[in-house]
């Protein structure tokens, strides 16, 4: 006899009637049948709270009014959650976070981690010792193809690396959009909600988490130049950064609110002594790979050549285009992997393991800190290494 | 109070371990969270059949060793299934088409409808009779700028139209795979499962369709050079055809997976008095629109300027890819609103109305028909045209 | 000591101010410097050839008014032209070729060859008793990743050809043009002047001749949709074929003037049971490879892998792109190299021998009449076959 | 009576036999036929200079040992040359531009300028003080879509500029190739004859020429990290530099030339308050544009809605494509414009006047002055401005 495969209880902080990544985080859930949304603190507004859990059809005593009240009552059921999703705002991610971490429930947590380095570190030293899987949804190394750059990196295919060259650019913000009632704006431009910085906290962690993730280097240093365009915004809406890796390798990365024509254009090289690489997110199925000497190549997602993870995270033929949310459920997919493992008190998958965690959040909070901080002092050289000696 | 959406519940026919599409359907069926899968005839072997259902956490009792049991046993139960999904291999659609219908239940078929033009007419009579939906899922046909496409035409944004150009490139069948005991290439290739035209049937439908969808044009004649290309190999592997559309409209279809290089390369351009489009199902969130005389202008799923038919069919903002899967699933979406409708005795959103259906089907089969005769006939001319008088 | 490389003296009929052609012409046989422009008759109309030849800087006594003084004055010259370049309409092709193959100077002539398959029959048996230099600028196979594309066939890189698939699509003709005085427009789609094939010999000839140079296949039959869609045009403005080739290789061409959003838009794919290649005129630089099973590999000018063939038709490096007029100029060049040759009495580099010749205009002439003899007759294939035996 | 135009006697320094650029120079020159080349010092090596200006056809007095002779005695001749092109090394421009200077030669130079600021400045005071014309050979301002891209700047069209991110990458000197005899490599590595900038020099100025020359903005500062990655290279290979302007608009600029599978590729994008440009060298006829708010367009070079000072720079049709050559040759046709004018007395063409001049070869020495040392300053932003006060 077959078993079926398990279907993860999983609960919801966040994510109401109007939000956007609430909704993505649960179709990600649902794509590949491992979870099922059972519980709700949906809103910090109570009335927006229930009428957004009728609407996804929680029963009615799942529906939170508090993420507080959900935590210690999930807890205590036998049928509770088994994790924790976390779509909030980014200020409120660090109490949701240890709420859940001390009811015992693993937690799925969207980026940034938090808004503070402090928070950060408080963080790791409570999913360290807790025990619980963390998940952090910077989602594009969900990607098939960023899994394949980092096992072609990991591999040597690029020889020892010396640059990395990462930018998403974006132009939703071009405008004051945040003056004009814009939801998603006028938080993301608050630095009450958001944090104190703003494109840089938003996608600047995504570029700099994707370029961690692919090359494996940890950074030495940076130097920035962090601008406000849009009059009167509050933060941040466009940033240059140099790049310093402890090994050597140089780089940069640019990340952009305001630049006309630019949808979400994260888009990432690499150059080693060997070979480079070159990945955009909007035509996520299509890897270039340049050996050095030869011409370059179209890897494709599925097509020839690709690593066992990438096609592990494939679930269709090549050609057949997978997108966004295909990359988020991979997130999903393998922490549902690391957290029956748990319940099966069993090893999980190792190639389950890519999913970025508390540290790689830490890394990015830390990569926000010293990318304001040298911009302050006039684009010098500011130290950017994460220092864990005092985390355990 | 809110009521939570309706989930359908959902049987599939087919798609059990090792199969490709069914587990295409069942993802495009949960994406939305329309559907719940209750009951399923897996495979025509019991034993794959019965080890497909718990793997897929289907009560014992609703795994069924065949379509006839299934559709007999469901129509009884108070908590039947309200849709059926067949995802067989062709030569079984239509008898499991008629058993569903007979038993009134909704029916989701993959295309194409069946291997005769005969078939295909008894089963539009069938369903005419019954007034159930009937939904085909000619799946190109639910990526947004597709969408957008025939609602430009719709608008004559691009005046009176004058040629269509369409292709679906493959090459996974370049050499003879089917001789190495691929699966997918089997009964693909073999004439009794397939039915008579092999490329063609498999892929030509879908170009054929796609342009009838987006220009709401009726084919008049074909001219066609039909080929087999690899050695032993039963049925076409590569087909040309010239078009002729009542309307005056000329057009060129090829399609081939005997094309190195090409993965799923299904690419469409249409050209009118004012203007031109062209889309690539490879990068399906870019739209081309060449108004005449102006620059080309780059249109994006969810961008500027999209209409509201597209937009309804769009889950994330622009930039944000999606890919094959949503495609699939906004057929799902749409059917599920059919459906859902018919059991509130309600009028459907109009917008979800744009889902092939059993005519679509039949004049695919008429399209293939039609382009073996002009093949065997010489590429003359073959009239092409779909005559729906005795189908009342 | 090293001598200077030989200039040869080039004499020019038709080309004079106004007309596009001729201009390029001329840039393509100084951009090397084998050649100096020292005699023309530049157009019918004497007044404009006079005031042509002027403002080219030619002496007063090598402006002709008619090409027939011009060929009977320079052949009497000691320092009379070498060569001669034909760039007048289409009808005019063969007189003039005539006149200076009896005055035994070299010929360099615009396509297509002629207006009728007599004509070209009569050519082909006037260069062969000649003995002359006879080249016909089908330009595009002056593009050095042609030539490899050529190479790589001749290779047997792609294995056995299976299909070609070449389109050349434009739309300056969506409009009639032709009525509103422009001068391009006005003969192109005049009979008369262009003779009977209007897009087909216009641009579908060049369609026509990429493939048989790449391929280096020869034509067995066509079954063709040639159609005019412009009210009141005179000659046909978009043209479908379907080809087979006498190895048993099949094709379909595809030629319109009236495609909005397509400039120059000539492209070519060709796939064999090994491989394919796709390459697209609007960015020659670059072609794709894709070796069956393997990474599509984008190929460029100048890049890793390319042929002694086409390296030897660049001048710059990779990365630096070269266009339409370079591509024109390789074949001026190799033209210069097979006069010259003859000068000197010895062997030209073979290398220099690709450039489309009096019997590669007669096979395109045949695949216009044919092509235009299978519309005529409902799309049935016709036989395009080029036979020589009577042309001795 | 139609005068012919005017043919310029040219000279040229540098650019014998087995130098890239003295022959793209000389291409440039004659594509347009503006110019005759009659006199050379073709290489500091007298044997080379003799063997070359044999080759090249000229006449035996004027092939020249060294470009002191070359100006004095060019000077005195009736037939003197109109124009010299520099194209020697880096280190011998200040020295040769100051004979033919003196001599009262117009100059057409290659870039950088000089390798000194200082020998800059003595530059542009003496042009300034002798009337001649002065062109620098930044070429890639020559590109009609370049050109096209500074107009629309200049009409408002993007609004008040707030980004640019330019870039230049290259692969050529992934590996040591100096040590390999390659003699390119080997002087554009050496400070005795590049300067003290390598990739900088070479490559970051043209991307810094061609931001200044799109967006006519001044610099204000510059903060950089300039790198050797190639052990035992003696200049470097890698730069970033962020940019700050005078306007408050902002930038990154970022050259390297150790980026395997990057042949030539100079892109440039530029954002301002209502739009986007976006344009890369390698695909040189296509301008991406980005109405802030609506769909992106893609203009092309002599398509719809390009500008005068595009079309003036233009050739060949739209979709015929044009490359480098062609936009070298604008910069020669513009520079015989803006000569012939001093030799007729008569103002030129302002369209002429697009030619980069001796002052932006200031610039751009200024820019690597002064990038050189913010990289060894830690990455402080540094004053970057062009001071001309001392410079009448």
């Amino acid at each position: 006899m077959t078993a079926p495969a398990r279907r993860l209880r999983l609960g919801m902080v966040g994510g109401g009637v109007g939000a956007f990544i609430g909704a993505v985080h649960r179709m990600a859930a649902r794509l590949d049948d491992r979870y099922v949304l059972v519980a709700g603190a949906l809103s910090s507004d109570r009335e927006r709270a229930q009428v957004s859990g009728q609407r996804l059809g929680l029963a009615s005593d799942r529906i939170y009014g508090s993420f507080g009240d959900m935590a210690t009552a999930e807890a205590k059921r036998d049928d509770g959650i088994d994790a924790v999703a976390i779509v909030t705002p980014n200020h409120v991610h660090h109490a949701v976070a240890v709420a859940f971490l001390d009811a015992g429930i693993h937690v799925i947590c969207d980026k940034p981690l938090t808004t503070s380095l402090e928070q950060a570190r408080d963080l790791v030293r409570r999913v360290r010792r807790s025990g619980l899987v963390f998940g952090l949804t910077h989602n594009y190394t969900g990607y098939p193809l960023v899994r394949h750059a980092r096992a072609m990196v990991g591999d040597g295919r690029l020889g020892r690396l010396r640059l990395v060259q990462v930018e998403y650019a974006q132009d939703w913000l071009t405008t004051p959009l945040e003056a004009d009632g814009n939801k998603q704006a006028a938080w993301r431009t608050d630095p009450e909600r958001s944090g104190p910085a703003g494109c840089l906290g938003d996608i600047g962690t995504h570029a700099f988490n994707l370029a961690s993730f692919i090359t494996d280097l940890q950074l030495d240093a940076v130097a920035a130049d962090v601008t406000t365009f849009v009059e009167d915004r509050r933060v941040d809406d466009n940033c240059q950064v140099m790049l310093r890796y402890e090994s050597g390798c140089r780089g940069a990365l640019w990340a952009s609110q305001v630049a006309p024509g630019n949808e979400n254009n994260l888009r990432i090289r690499i150059y080693g002594e060997r070979g480079g690489l070159s990945w955009c997110q909007e035509n996520p199925n299509r890897l270039e790979y340049a050996p050095f000497g030869e011409p370059v190549q179209i890897l494709t997602r599925g097509g020839p050549g690709t690593s066992a993870s990438a096609n592990r995270a494939t679930r269709i033929p090549a050609g057949h285009p997978e997108g966004y949310l295909e990359g988020f459920a991979n997130l999903y997919a393998d922490l549902a992997e690391q957290i029956t493992a748990r319940l099966e008190a069993r090893s999980p998958d190792p190639e389950a393991m890519l999913v970025p965690g508390v540290e790689d959040g830490a890394r990015a909070v830390q990569f926000i800190e010293s990318t304001l901080a040298s911009s302050r002092r006039g684009g010098a050289w500011v130290d950017a290494r994460m220092r864990w000696q005092d985390d355990a």
